[in-house]
């Protein structure tokens, strides 16, 4: 079970969550020294494996960063699906009490350790509403759930954790509230995109496998809303269905293309970006403003 | 869910480790005021009900203090099996954010701070650890489990917060360890009687749980080794049978009597509370021994 949490830390992820704790951290004082930014950036990693471990047996998916997931090769290793996936569950448990221990013992001042811990409760909450949100369907609204699962917890909170670590000021803090939200609603539209047009070889994640599962993205409600005739039935055929077949996957997947839901949310992204921007104000440096257009722009208009 | 949450953990339950934060508190400072150890006694209960909800959905148990489990009424509450189950989990996963973030704004000290965080992290993870050990059946010993996942997170954990929060020297808080792991294991085995022999209605737990899900506690172990015969048949027909009969849960228990297994457990506990007892050395006040004793008694002597 330990070796589950070390193998998926370890396999190749993006480290968004880190890099995000340095740009909050060098927007607040551009000559800090990265270290404590590293160390927060490890709890959180270890933070993400608990998530992702406990969201792929929620989703039931078999495969996590070019890899099985946690509840996959446990059931592999013990021959049993109950213990497997029990066990799935006390591996992300388990990588959660390290990210607290490695927050708990970070090298800073006691008294800024008590707000990262403050917004480090706060992350991990609303990862987990988020999500409750996502599986039960009961999100009032598509983008509802995005800001509680990743704009607060992927891009809010490490931004937010960085600038505490270079003890930012309320109002930098608020500044970086205002630019973080919208980014990371638009981060996660992004990642709608990719993980249905992505290459699978560069996502790690398999073809059309948030149609498959059924996930109601605001790419598929905008596709369904738009679709006519035998391209509604097409999409209708895959969304939900995990016995699609690749070309069928394909096909869904011109369909979204014809309904121009694509461009709709390329658009969005590029609102949210402008509306992220734009709140960058005095608060933060020439400097910072820079590091974090950066972000920005690493975080909504990537390839993987 | 987040209702399910409130329910779990506001249903009567013994409030067994806050009350050890303040018996942990009050042993190294004798008029200290008892508010902090309610604040940390109540994180404690938010990461009891996160262990139980997870531990509960694992062992696939219906009742928990005397009410519903939370993946049973989520699942009647969704009309769906895999969404009250996911959902439990992250009930679980919601309470542990709760627990974090009142630990995170106690009015303490923030260099206490620090020090707390580092116990509780612990106290997760060796809970942790001493589930995984106990569902797969890898514990290298009867009791390994019990040192990790009842004697560290149950009592160890809960006293040496207190301690912290009193301030403790080094010399306090390893006298302080050495009482309460055999304690700890003691309140275990007391707590594997309770759930043979005890009254359900006074225990909130089923007739019979632990033999039916097959828990090879040490009692069972002791009684699986000197049944003979017709006895030892008995005694495997209800091991492990999720679908036997009260009248057979208690032959096997009167089996379990027969056989002088309680007996032997009853020794065990009392060979470790005296070793307990006698840890408490100069390092500890005439009345922080009072108190102590007093614990290792409620503990170890209870009726529910």
């Amino acid at each position: 079970m330990v070796s589950a949490v070390r193998d998926l830390t370890l396999r190749h992820g993006k480290r968004l969550r880190p890099a995000l704790v340095a740009v909050g951290l060098r927007a607040v004082d551009a000559r800090a020294g990265v270290r404590p930014a590293v160390e927060v950036g490890a709890a959180l990693e270890l933070l993400h494996t608990y998530l992702l471990i406990h969201d792929d047996w929620m989703d039931d998916d078999a495969v996590r960063r070019g890899g099985p997931t946690v509840h996959v090769l446990l059931t592999r290793h013990f021959r049993n699906e109950h213990l497997g996936h029990a066990s799935a569950i006390l591996a992300g448990d388990y990588a959660l009490s390290l990210a607290t221990e490695t927050l708990a013992k970070l090298r800073v001042p006691d008294e800024r350790l008590r707000r990262l811990f403050v917004c480090f409760s706060e992350m991990h909450g609303h990862a987990v509403l988020g999500q409750e949100l996502d599986i039960s369907g009961t999100s009032p609204g598509p983008e509802a759930a995005y800001v509680l699962k990743t704009a607060s917890y992927s891009v809010r909170g490490p931004l937010r954790l960085g600038a505490l670590l270079g003890g930012a000021r309320p109002a930098t803090l608020r500044a970086l509230d205002r630019f973080a939200t919208p980014v990371g609603v638009a981060f996660q539209l992004r990642d709608d995109l990719l993980s249905a047009f992505g290459n699978p070889r560069d996502t790690g994640k398999p073809l059309g496998g948030d149609l498959r599962s059924g996930k109601r993205t605001p790419l598929v409600l905008q596709a369904s809303r738009r679709a006519r005739g035998r391209d509604r039935a097409t999409l209708a055929r895959v969304l939900g269905n995990s016995r699609a077949t690749d070309a069928e996957v394909r096909r869904a997947l011109d369909v979204i293309r014809r309904t121009g839901a694509k461009e709709v949310v390329e658009a969005r992204i590029d609102t949210l970006v402008d509306r992220g921007l734009s709140a960058l104000g005095p608060a933060i440096s020439r400097e910072g403003r820079e590091l974090l257009t950066g972000a920005a722009l690493a975080l909504t208009a990537r390839e993987r």
